[in-house]
């Protein structure tokens, strides 16, 4: 019934973060950490690995950094089977400041970045593999790529020695046959390689997209607790845990923390359906424009946001 | 690009007043009229055909009833291409209380029946096919009928002369490979028939099951605004509309609505993506237990739900 080889990656922290640049209490990250332990999930990304250059203490928490010192607070040692991972944004982190992978609580890291920066995310990511890092590369927003640049792309990536390649619905706008459709042409392109799918839920396609990637076979699956995340957010951790059948995932400790947690910050942080997303997803852009709209006090004025996307014509 | 056989039906109030018996506003019920014609949608459903016997109006709106004099307060002689449709439930409904079509604002009767109940939905059906009205019969709750069970009610159904079958994921419990597997068997044992798709929305499937729909030559298509109905919800109209790409649909006007009427509506009435109504569908079992839990003073504590209803088992 259950394929061994798929892994469950809980990015609750740091997508979830992308809404609060990260200012969530020690006391949520350490629940979301128990529970992930408890409920038998694989991997929880953690936050980002950045630069203190590239950003201000001020103005983002502490996963936006993820250092020892506060993964250590959370994790202490982490003497269990979850393992740790931070996603690594091109040129907003210096390589040397990654650690050896022996001295650090990460197990993996995750480098994001655009088609057109594959040479470089394969270079990072290299450079973490030889740090003793697994490592990922997650092409983002393919939904906007020309289909010559992204073959290409898939090809560097396929001459490279990353074992996990993502594919990335950033802006929440894709369905299963485009899903289809990349992971027959990621797959073709790079034999061997795993892929994983990180879907957007503007649609309310995040779950499905997801399965439709398990169907194609993709073995790493990203996921947050009731789909915290950027914009509309992600596939639902809770809803993809009832749908795999390894008898080692749990639901219970995940539902506690959405009881306990996540429920109650739905009325401090707007993630999920809401129209602005919507809109943003079906038209196939970025959601910066639909966040601005939410975070401003047009935010219940669906129409004119519309109207603004689409110059007042009709979808 | 698209397929103009596809029609969509809104069934904001039928399946809406599920959750408030049906107690809306003419002004409400008007809004929904006028964006369902302004947006090009094919069929509203407008609420139940049912005997004054079987309900009181003390407790259920009028649209329960879908009484003529209640109908032309609304659309007037509705002298537009929407059509009206209202839902029958076998056994709710007195055969002799429905008018001729001719002498009826309703140009559809939805038959809704239970498997076992298939004999008796088709002497409905083909009672108001005679009378001058379109028809569809529903066969709901599929997902716990025993194989057999229901292969010998779609043999009965392809020898009635009702055209138009649907296959209805009550629980909002099923995913693609299911719903596949069901329009095949449907399409192998009913030939010509057409078959319409009704999805609930306690995994966030609705809308990708009904695009599944759509990808397996279905044509009729339930949905509702902002995805409002029984627990979880439907398929969410706003987002099929973005999806087919007949230029006849229009978005904005069912945003309008959204915005006006639906959004405030989410405070006083509880659909959508809950915890409940997710475990409900997780667990193929009627929302009645969740729908009920959600109306307790215990609806915040999701766990407790989940307990009772595994017998302190994980899933």
């Amino acid at each position: 019934m259950f394929r061994p080889e798929i892994k469950v990656l809980d990015c609750t922290i740091r997508d979830g973060g992308l809404m609060n640049n990260w200012q969530f209490t020690d006391e949520f990250v350490k629940a979301v950490y128990n529970a992930c332990v408890a409920s038998g999930i694989d991997y929880m990304e953690i936050g980002y690995k950045s630069s203190e250059k590239s950003f201000s203490r001020e103005e983002v928490g502490a996963w936006k950094f993820c250092d020892e010192k506060d993964l250590r607070r959370i994790v202490g040692d982490n003497n269990t089977s979850l393992k740790l991972s931070a996603m690594a944004d091109i040129g907003r982190i210096d390589p040397n400041d990654i650690l050896p992978a022996s001295e650090s609580l990460l197990d993996m890291i995750r480098v994001a970045a655009y088609a057109h920066q594959t040479d470089k995310a394969i270079w990072l990511a290299e450079h973490c593999m030889d740090k003793g890092y697994e490592v990922t590369i997650n092409i983002m927003a393919v939904s906007t790529v020309i289909e010559r640049d992204l073959e290409e792309a898939l090809c560097d990536l396929s001459k490279s020695r990353v074992p996990i390649i993502y594919l990335v619905d950033s802006f929440g706008s894709m369905y299963c046959e485009q899903i289809e459709y990349l992971v027959d042409k990621y797959m073709k392109l790079m034999p061997g390689k795993t892929i994983g799918v990180h879907m957007h839920n503007n649609l309310q396609l995040a779950f499905s997209n997801t399965i439709t990637g398990i169907i194609k076979n993709c073995n790493m699956l990203d996921a947050t607790f009731l789909g915290i995340g950027r914009g509309a957010g992600n596939c639902p951790i809770e809803a993809l845990l009832t749908f795999l059948k390894n008898p080692k995932f749990k639901l219970k400790p995940v539902l506690r923390v959405i009881q306990d947690y996540l429920v109650p910050m739905q009325k401090d942080i707007s993630w999920g359906y809401y129209m602005p997303y919507m809109i943003s997803g079906a038209l196939n852009q970025h959601p910066r424009s639909s966040l601005k709209w939410m975070d401003s006090d047009q935010r219940d004025n669906i129409v004119a946001y519309y109207e603004q996307m689409t110059d007042k014509n009709d979808l």
